[in-house]
């Protein structure tokens, strides 16, 4: 792989020096600024090898860097062991910015390249910015670099969408669309472009498989006041999907048209939300904006259809309990199994981390309305779960063994909902590290279960909850706490999380988050416990109104690794009842054997 | 005081009339954005009538109204009471914004005013901003409505300066402007223009008497990366302040040529930080940067200066906690004082709020090197003691009588260091709900004193900490927990904080920071419980450097109204603890009777 990498540096160099560029960037986005990147924009990982979800390369004539986060420090040394390209290790101290590293490798007066295609507005206006203040560097964003060099590339993916049921969306398309153009006109807008897919998918209640565990598809969405325009390779619309479009009011064209939709667009401005929007189609507009002729002008703001889509509505909560209740019956059978073998491994079939996600997976398909996984399963057993985002390959899978911890976090697409879980699981005797990084994630997790706050507070000043007994201890982890969940959509859902940064949206009623602290110490262990979570109504006083969370996710959190002495009572108190109510909602649906084992799972502390 | 009001408001408009303005705003704030405005500044209490330390006003040709925070919701209704001003409760549901509101009242295509001077660059761009939304109004800030109709207005403040001696500041001035450079050059700046008063008292090392309980003197400080010009009335400078100045690199210029200054700044850019100069200054630069001949360029940014000043040195720091040893001294003098009345209050001198006040302020100014008080006392009793921001008057003062809580919150400055401290006190027997506020307000105290974090955290993440158990039972304050407090220097201090709203500055070692939450039930009863304390380092671990706090206040909590069935452990054994280190420190300054009362207010729980 090494060698394959340093042909194409070898390749891109010559593209440069033909083109006068000093350096080109090469981030992790597409032009749709998705979190999973469809293999036609995946430039980076062809460039650099490295196939982390997060990173961008930069190479110049000399030199080539990697950024990433502590997420795939190990990850990211592996796969670029042997290449040119040296690690830069985000939010660590010294490591340098990719605007500070370029001055310094390239010098005052240097061009670089970005493909203004595959980033957002606001990301090439903040490159734009902080590379000028490097001696001057300015930027190109009118070249794909790779366009010459990348053979076979994959295509654009094409795969037919189907139509999401109003029984599941719970809001037909049309009424979603007069909701959007109301929350324009608050903010004085009259239209705007969608490029996110799962905010498209959500708008107009229709589905794909054009990226992997996201159920959305390729296309862009310009609402005005009068149309709606879907920019979509048409061959994925069957006669059925085309006639639902037009009964919606949403008009069709080709994706290729969307810089000659936004040219015709007639109004007096469009809403384009600058971290969603790339920058290319946003020059489009920019450029009008500046003309003569036309008097469009750029609002500014978050797309509005971002919080509306996180807010669920009855239907939608209905669907995901349901769908909650058919994983939480997947994983009582994955964990029960999973039990029988530790009693007498020995014996048994030789289990991996690769081969019991292979089981967990064929368990949900056997649930009903099961689609795919929600995101690649992270099975780390011993010192894998210290990795954050670990996945096991063929080369990294090892056997697991009576003893020591496995962190498994995993999910599902059904029709009906997204689920999201992890669970730390005991396979055998544990060290006294291994139990007390357990114990602090899972009161940092129950002291999340356990907040009521006024609506309207942000994710933020919630987080510490999770972490205040961890930094007693010097402990931390350096990812959010928790996100937001699709309804069979993205397992990411933005833009509420708890999370140490900034992360103004408002929480209100109605919303999904995860709940996930974790612990990780390189090379030893690892230790995360997540439920889904729903914001709910709590009280109201003279003070306003308080919410709660309501866990959505239905299994047993492991118990035996548990250091009593660490729980405070309250903290008891709430593992019980969430055992208790655990067994109350699954019991129904397992045979005898499985209610057993449920009901000894879910014992009392 | 309504008639002399609405009398006032009517010379208003026939200026408004002749100027064809639909409507002037009259903010709380000044040239320096100061939080203690120098009564030559004070328009919006001239114009409404109402003293609070934050509002604004707003009047039309036909309306008038003040928008304010719940501090002063019902002072501010007192106040308004008979004029023609409505208030506006900020931050309540259906309150509208100013400029919504003056869309509504003035209609489209109007002209507003407001004075540039005495208004942040920032938020007279957003007012411009905003108010063009509602309809393209336009924002005059070239004229101070008030100037053609102030009789007697008082002059700008003109007390002598005085020198701060290094034995208490720690660094010299010199030095400290050579620490500005080179945090200017990591902005890319190559001078910066300083209007915050207590920004240029901390660099000078001087201080004055020219706001009320800030010691700073009104100025601008302008440098560049040759100069530093101090533009002050001069005949405010002794000659010994002039030969230090000079001695220190400092040159100096008449006040009023601060725009002359600007001007004749002939370097390639310049930090103005848009929060702290003002808008007309900003404007004076900013015509320069697009003027044909200079091309001086603005740098915004946040003053580095600012959070310079917070991390105190070892010398500021000694001298801190000998002050807070001064301060805990008089408040158990006082402590004493007041339960020697409880014990037999009938037959007693009857007490006010006004006169328990008068009685602190003088045991304080029995302590060493005590020059004034550092903010206007809260002494709130009962009822009063639920009004965040009370200020007793002779008209509002009432009796204490041997029951019930009072709130005094109160704080001094030394030469030495500048405190701040609130303690909550039962003076006889107390309700239920009084005892269980008191203890919540308690618990929230202690949890942020045991918060140990990651160092550059921000008070953001912290906040919740203080809420979190008020939250759970519908409770809440709408203030901030926390505020830096400065040495010899103002009594609040940013940009870091304990807050709900978004702080993004780092919480490093050497900051002091306030932990006050509190809660307050209208008409009924508040609490309030205050430290000031100072961030040291806790442990560094695999996971980086952690902080804790330390209490700097001395002063023994009021443990009579604990309900100590809603305390846990941990927080029990923290104000044993507290308790202990306040009887350890305090006892060898106090004499045998005051001993004895202080072994008694700090016994174990």
């Amino acid at each position: 792989m090494a060698e394959t990498i340093n042909k194409r540096l070898e390749d891109l160099r010559e593209v440069m020096r033909r083109e006068h560029l000093a350096a080109c960037i090469f981030p992790s986005t597409d032009p749709h600024q998705g979190e999973y990147i469809p293999d036609h924009w995946k430039g980076r990982e062809f460039i650099s090898g490295f196939n982390g979800s997060s990173g961008t390369a930069v190479v110049t004539l000399q030199s080539a860097a990697l950024w990433t986060d502590s997420r795939y420090f190990i990850a990211a040394e592996e796969q670029l062991k042997g290449t040119e390209f040296q690690l830069m290790k985000l939010k660590i101290e010294g490591t340098p910015t990719i605007p500070e590293w370029i001055g310094k490798e390239c010098g005052a007066g240097a061009e670089v390249a970005v493909d203004g295609m595959v980033n957002s507005a606001y990301s090439v206006k903040e490159l734009i910015a902080d590379l000028r203040k490097q001696g001057g560097i300015t930027l190109r964003t009118n070249l794909d670099p790779l366009a010459q060099i990348w053979q076979n590339r994959p295509p654009i993916p094409d795969h037919p969408v189907e139509i999401y049921p109003l029984k599941y969306a719970g809001e037909a398309a049309h009424d979603k669309i007069t909701r959007i153009r109301l929350a324009l006109r608050k903010l004085h807008a009259d239209g705007m472009l969608m490029s996110a897919l799962d905010d498209i998918a959500w708008t107009l209640n229709l589905r794909g498989t054009d990226v992997h565990c996201n159920p959305v598809f390729v296309s862009y969405l310009l609402i005005s006041s009068k149309d709606v325009t879907l920019f979509i390779n048409k061959e994925k619309l069957s006669p059925e999907v085309f006639a639902y479009l037009k009964a919606e009011g949403v008009g069709v064209d080709a994706y290729e048209n969307v810089k000659k939709g936004l040219k015709d667009y007639f109004e007096y401005n469009i809403l384009l939300d600058p971290d969603e929007v790339n920058y290319t189609l946003y020059e489009v507009v920019r450029r009008q904006e500046s003309g003569v002729r036309s008097k469009v002008e750029i609002v500014e703001e978050e797309s509005p259809v971002k919080r509306m889509k996180t807010v669920k509505n009855e239907t939608e909560i209905a669907c995901f309990r349901n769908a909650m209740l058919k994983d939480g019956i997947a994983m009582v059978k994955f964990l029960k199994w999973l039990d029988l073998w530790k009693e007498d491994s020995s014996a048994a079939e030789p289990l991996t981390e690769i081969s019991i996600d292979r089981k967990l997976t064929a368990l949900r398909a056997e649930q009903p309305l099961y689609r795919d996984i929600s995101f690649d399963t992270i099975a780390g057993y011993g010192e894998h779960a210290a990795i954050v985002h670990y996945e096991a390959t063929p080369e990294t899978d090892i056997p697991l063994q009576p003893k020591g911890l496995l962190l498994l976090d995993s999910g599902a697409q059904y029709l009906d909902g997204t689920t999201d879980i992890t669970r730390t699981i005991a396979l055998g005797p544990l060290t006294d590290e291994e139990k007390k990084i357990y114990t602090l994630v899972l009161k940092g997790h129950i002291q999340i279960e356990l907040c009521k706050f006024p609506s309207g507070s942000s994710g933020t000043q919630i987080d510490i909850l999770a972490r205040k007994d961890m930094w007693r201890e010097g402990l931390n982890y350096l990812h959010g706490t928790g996100h937001g969940v699709g309804t069979y959509l993205n397992v990411h859902e933005g833009p509420h999380q708890f999370r140490m940064e900034w992360k103004p949206a408002p929480l209100v009623a109605g919303m999904t988050i995860t709940d996930e602290p974790g612990i990780y110490l390189p090379g030893r262990c690892g230790a995360r416990t997540e439920n889904t979570l729903l914001i709910v109504p709590y009280r109201e006083t003279e003070f306003g109104r308080f919410l709660q969370f309501e866990p959505l996710t239905l299994c047993p959190i492991d118990k035996t690794p548990i250091v009593l002495e660490m729980m405070a009572p309250e903290e008891i108190a709430w593992l019980n009842d969430y055992h208790q109510l655990v067994f109350d909602r699954l019991s129904p649906h397992l045979d005898d054997d499985e209610k057993a084992w449920l009901q000894e799972a879910c014992a009392k502390l």
